[in-house]
Parts: C-alpha cells; structure tokens; sequence
C-alpha cells in the first residue's frame, strides 16, 4: 500500500454493491459450485430471533431500498479482479470467477409490506433462488432491514408518547455514519414523524424539512436581540427563535418582544418543564398566544411522557441521538436463515438459536373491531384464518409489485400501531405477543430432530 | 407524491452531498447572506462534550472520509430548484440561490491526525471559512466523524481485551445501515482488528478479509460430516469449519477428524469457555495441534477478558453487533462550536453545554517515557511545552497535507494506546484524563461572562 494518497471517499457506488457482502457468502457460493449445488433451489427467512428488551412490537421498514439494491446487484471486473488474487480462493477453478460476471439475483423475494407491526420468531422475508444467489445478498438485505426496522420502532413509541404532538427528527449529526441520516429520516417518518431536519432525505422523500437556527447564529451577532431581530427580517412569523443560548429567560423574553410575533421559541438544554411553563407565561403575557415552542435535547418517549404528564406547554419536539441510534436497543437480532432446499425442510439446532423448517407464511387474526389477537405461522401454502402477511415483491429477478408511497406505508404504520393490544403499546416490556406455530411445522421440525 | 413508483435507492451520490446537512444550516446561510455576513470569517471547532460512561479516552477517526467528501462538496441545480420552492425561503432573494451554483468549501480545515488518542473538551477539528461556508459542512462534518471514533474506541478495548489474539470485524449485518459496515472495518481495523468480514472494504482498504461458512452451508449438505468433507475438498487447509449447527462436541469431533487437517475451528453458540476447552482436547488428542479455535456470538471487551482470564483456549475472536454498535455507548456528544468571529473570541453560555472562545491547540505532554501525562489546550498560536496536535489539511480549500495510509494510522494508534497511563486502559471508568486551559482562554472566557 502507498504511504500516501488522495482521500478515498466510502460512499459505494450503489450499481457496485456485488461485494458488500460477508466473504463467507463468497467462500460458500464458490463452494456451492465446485460441490454441484450451485442450481439447488434454496428458501431463505429473515427473522428477528428475540426483540430487544424494551420492545413489545416491530415496525418493518427498509424494504424498498433493500429491493432496489438486490435489483442491481452486480459484480463487476474490478472486483471479480480482486477475488481471483486472495490466496482463499487459490483452489476455485476460473469457471467461477467467470461466472460471477453475469450474475443477477434471479429468484423470488416475498416479504411484509413496510410498516407492518411485527413480532420475533416471524418469517418476515422469504427468499427463493439458487443456493449461492440467495446466499450472496444475505447481508445486504439483513443490514438494509435492520437499521430502518430499529429506527421506526424506536420513533413509533416516540411519536406515542408524544400523544399528537409533533416529533421531528433531528438526528442527522448523531446517526451511525452520514448514511444513516437517510435511513433514519424515512424510517423516522413513516412511523408517525412530522418532519426531518436532514434537507436531502426531505428532497428525495418528499418529508417536509424543518430547522431555523444554531446558538452559533445567535453567537455571529453582538447581542441576542440583534441576532433576533436579524433573522426574524428574513423569515418574518415563520421564525423559530433558540432562546437559550446565554440566559435562558432573558432569551424568552427577548423573543416575545420581537416584531413581527414569531412561529416558535426553541429551548434546547435546561429544565425543560419549568422553563416551558414560564415560556408559555411570559409569551401569553406578551400578547404572543400563537407563538408555539419547541423543546429538544437529548429527548426519548420516556422524558417526553414525563414532560407531558407534568404539564408541560411544549407543542413539539425535536428529537436527535435517542433516535437516529435506538439508543436503549441499538441492535436487532435480525437473521436469514435456511429453511428449505430443492423442497426439503432444513433446520438448525445450535443452542438457543433453533428455527423452524420450511417456506413459510405468517397469517395475522383481529378481532371483530380489528384489534390484533395473533399470529400463526404456517407453510406457505397452507390454508388458516387471518391475514396473509407476505406477498410476493420480486419474481424471477423482476419487480412485480408495486412500491407504495411513503405516505401509504406511513398510514399502514399508523393503523397498525392503533390496532395494537393496549398491552403491547405500553412503554414496558409486556406480555409477549402471541404467535402459533402450524401443526405441519411443528410436526416437521419434530422429524428434523427437535421437539 | 405518485402513488407507487420504482425502488429508491437511497445511496446519495457522493458528488451530491451538498445537502446532506440540516437544515439550519441553510436557514441560517441565507440568513448571512441577508444580514451582510457572508464573508464573516468564521471558526469552528469540533469537539467530544464528554466521554460516553464507559469509556477513558476515543480513539480518533473518519478524517479521511470526512475530507474527501467536504473536498467535493456543492450543491446541484436540481437541489437549488428544490430549495427555491420551499415556503421557508419565500423571502429569500433570489441572488443567494444563485451563489448557491458555484459554493464550494473555501476555507481552511485543522485537525488532529486519525488514530490520536483524545479526550471530551478538546478540540479535535478547527474549520475557518466565511461563516456560511464553516456552517454548510458542520452536519456532514459530525456524522462523518462521529461513528467512526465510536467504533474505533470501542474497538481499541476489543482489541486490548484479546491480548494478542486476533480480533476480526464481524459486523457487516448489524452496522446501522449498509454504509456503517464501510466505515466500521476501517476504524476497527484502526483501532487494531486484524481482519474484516465484509468484502468491499477489505478491497477497497487492503485489510485482510475473512471468513469460510455459515451454518447454511452446513444445513445444504445431508449430514455434517459431508458439509465438512465438501468445504475441505474446496479449501484444503485453509478451511475454518463452523461446528456448532447441531450438536457442538460431536461436531468438533468431526471436524478433527476430517482430512487433511483444517486451519480453524469456529464455535459461534453455547458456553464459549467449556465448549473451547473440550475442543482443545479433542483437536489434541486427533493430532490436530495446529487447528485453532475462533470464537463469536456477541462477544465484547468483557466476554473476551472474563474468557480468557478463565483460561479457555481461543486463538481469534469474531466480534459483532457490541462493535459495529458499539453498544454500550451508541452515541458521542461530538459538537461543532463557532469559537471566533472576524478574530474575536465567541462563546456559548448554555446550562451544562459552555464552551471556551478563541481558535486553539492541543499541546500533548509526555514523560521521558512517552507516557501521556496530559493535553495542554491554549489559543491556537500560543507556545508551551507538548507536542502541538492540530495540523492544517486543508488551506483555502486546497488539500495540503498527505493522507496517511491506513498503516500508518494503525501504528499511531497503536503506540498512542501504548503510552496511555494504566488506568485510563481500564474497562473501567478511571479518573478523567487532566487538560488544562492557557490562562488566556481564561482569561478571554472570564471577560465573556463566565468564570
């Protein structure tokens, strides 16, 4: 390697992803290969094995990223280049690496559709292909589903538990890497946010952007008033004024005597309910009714329920690292495992981490006023009560379903979560919800040697 | 928004990053342009607030990538379009969309070199520009840098918890989004991995890549014994086979007896310490001494050090979801502070969030040993004793000084970790690491309104 160099930029290009993979999925498929499996026709799940502690349901998302890469995903020379040269691979005949030139993903994806509330243990994607494409696009599609997944069930209990009032997201800066700021704002949004302050995931999603200002623009000008008063004749009541910036109430003070009377004061750090409730006091007192405020600082559903139970005055929030990183539940057990091949059941018995065989469908039962009751999960073409959950979304390597707009997928998340038993929306770890297992697969797995 | 429409990809083109920022920025790069500070010359600084609980001291990362990308920063026609019709800058003239056309970064970028040890309240980034420009990178800036120390901190005590062991990243599916997988095999490999599972960033970074199977290359084959054979026929020796699809001991039992003998062993399930030391007897007493024993399944700098101070015989360790998340602390408090306006000193008073004015340097002590004795924070042209750590990257918008290979930037890391003082290499959290202000912050602090 040279001592020295240009800066290398790691955004991938999106058509080049082939390799952004685990090299085990490489030294399988060229293993599959040279062993003669390579056109077995293998099934594939995604499931989460166990959901985090403090989460009583899911809300699926990332799919439609997930879909859109797997539908151009390629190798190319560069790359099948730099696999010829690892020792690894010293012994893979060049037919192999031939073979990597064409390949696509040619099999079938079915999955839930995007904000679905969902549960562990439930086979929420299902793939079918020969063995070393469904191999090759595991950890794509497992970290293209994980994050947004934790994501929007983070921001779902959030926006609960802000009980209608406004959420936005305003994580960029925190998200694992500038890319997450992307994923977060669309997965933070079709759970039930309002906006998002990251201005190209609002320009690409549609999501209304929203932000004013910085304590460093307060800081640009020799006073607070002045640096009020500057912004306030640029964007007049549509101002949100930061308040907090030297003192506190001074600040709020300043802003209600602004002309003309502003959108929003904004308190960023402090005792948020007390200094909400004069806020309000000393707006109201200053003929400023309509000006709203904004609370934000490290806020999550349990100190917004508190500051709402409390009675603060706050009309919304803003709502960054707690988010954008699922702080308390950073990580998803999310796992693809295979449960069929050439037809036949497959499982695995490692300790604690056993699956059930076969293709699979889930089939979701309501009462009669559409409250969730259950889940059963069946083979796939067996017949049940309930709801089928997973449609078929590519076939063959193309697209065959249509991909719903945010806004559908954002009301789905929204008529889900309200059809939720008031258990599992509660912010502690409830009962766990409810999932049978057919009779066929049980008796199944029970043949595989597990009971 | 159309109903349905193609996949979206929500990978941003690199060369298109230019509002890949919040929106703030732009309210209050407008607001400039209004107010006649376009051209204020503005400093910023880029700290860590405060150190996660559990950790002494951050490892610092993302440079490198964070500097490619301000490089090539700007905004598109189709961007400007988008802002142009956006209700909040209806006031805006149209003359700042225009100079939106042709902004580039054109200012100057100090930092300290990736793979320096640091600590919270030191400034580890100094950006000079026209005010708007130092605001349009800060998102960028922050998310940029932010994940990849995490990562790289969290990694150093990995590493320093496997003494000597090799610890390879494993976390390519658990990253939050594909994009973290990037960044987390270049700041773990940083911080001392020895190898990255995902393939990409093995390629593009020159780290080796590894891995052999997943149990789903065991499942495909009908028993164990002939998943092994097929994968040895494949990879002779250099074959690592995963032992715990079934049952584990007879599967380590089977893996010592298949020919020739293989390189590796991998237990990713059950109780790490028994299973290894009874696998160590049976590679033993086979005749298999020079078969390892690699060991994963959400292991962490604890899991590591509880084994091996148990004694259980573990050659490498594949580390996760605990790295890629750095779960324990998922979140720094990197911030990005305006310290200097037009060459005065600016300051923030907030509650909890104060910071010192001026542009300044990190001067590094050490004893005659090279032991770290403590970090001396001055103005930015101060002399004192230490080794001054920041150093211009980018003056005037032009890259001046040579990337460090990644080697490179492993051996800072290394040595820096090295002359750390015992108890900030604890697992547990020490007493804060001593920097000082000069007393010419102070004083300027004090003269600001705050003591």
């Amino acid at each position: 390697m040279r001592n020295s160099h240009e800066p290398l930029s790691l955004w991938p290009d999106r058509r080049e992803l082939g390799l952004a993979t685990d090299f085990y999925q490489l030294t399988m498929m060229a293993g599959y290969h040279a062993s003669g499996l390579g056109e077995s026709r293998a099934t594939f799940e995604l499931f989460v094995r166990k959901l985090p502690e403090r989460r009583s349901y899911l809300v699926f998302a990332g799919l439609e990223q997930a879909i859109a890469d797997i539908l151009n995903l390629r190798i190319t020379d560069e790359q099948i280049e730099y696999l010829s040269r690892l020792p690894q691979f010293r012994s893979i005949d060049a037919g192999w690496f031939e073979s990597l030139r064409s390949l696509r993903f040619e099999g079938d994806v079915w999955s839930v559709s995007e904000g679905t509330v969902v549960f562990a243990g439930e086979p929420l994607v299902r793939v079918v292909a020969p063995a070393p494409q469904a191999q090759w696009l595991e950890t794509l599609l497992i970290a293209s589903l994980n994050y947004p997944t934790l994501v929007a069930s983070k921001a779902s209990r959030i926006v609960a538990a802000a009980q209608g009032r406004g959420v936005f997201d305003f994580g960029a800066r925190r998200g694992h890497g500038p890319h997450a700021a992307f994923l977060a704002a669309r997965a933070s949004y079709l759970a039930g946010c309002v906006g998002t302050s990251h201005v190209e995931s609002a320009r690409l999603l549609d999501i209304p952007p929203i932000g004013t200002m910085a304590h460093s623009w307060i800081q640009s000008f020799d006073g607070e008033i002045e640096a009020f008063q500057a912004f306030v004749d640029c964007y007049g009541e549509r101002s949100t004024l930061l308040v907090d910036t030297y003192e506190t109430l001074e600040g709020i003070r300043r802003a209600a005597a602004i002309d003309p009377p502003i959108g929003a004061i904004r308190i960023d750090s402090g005792n948020l309910l007390d200094l909400s409730i004069q806020a309000r006091a000393i707006l109201d007192a200053s003929n400023r009714a309509g000006t709203r405020i904004v609370a934000s600082g490290d806020l999550d559903e349990y100190r917004i329920a508190e500051l709402i139970e409390a009675g603060a005055p706050i009309d919304s929030f803003g709502v960054g690292t707690q988010m954008i990183t699922s702080a308390d539940a950073p990580a998803l057990s999310m796992v693809y495992k295979l449960v069929e091949l050439e037809g036949k059941g497959r499982m695995k018995l490692s300790e604690g981490k056993k699956t059930y065989p076969l293709a699979k469908q889930i089939h979701r039962v309501r009462d009669a006023s559409g409250t969730i009751l259950k889940d059963i999960v069946t083979q796939a073409d067996e017949q049940t009560i309930g709801e089928p959950l997973l449609a078929p979304i590519v076939l063959n390597g193309k697209l065959v379903a249509n991909t719903p707009s945010l806004e559908t997928i954002r009301e789905r998340a929204r008529r889900d979560y309200e059809s939720l038993p008031d258990r599992l929306r509660s912010f502690e770890p409830g009962a766990p919800f409810p999932i049978e297992y057919s009779d066929i697969l049980q008796a199944e797995a029970r043949r595989l040697g597990v009971c």
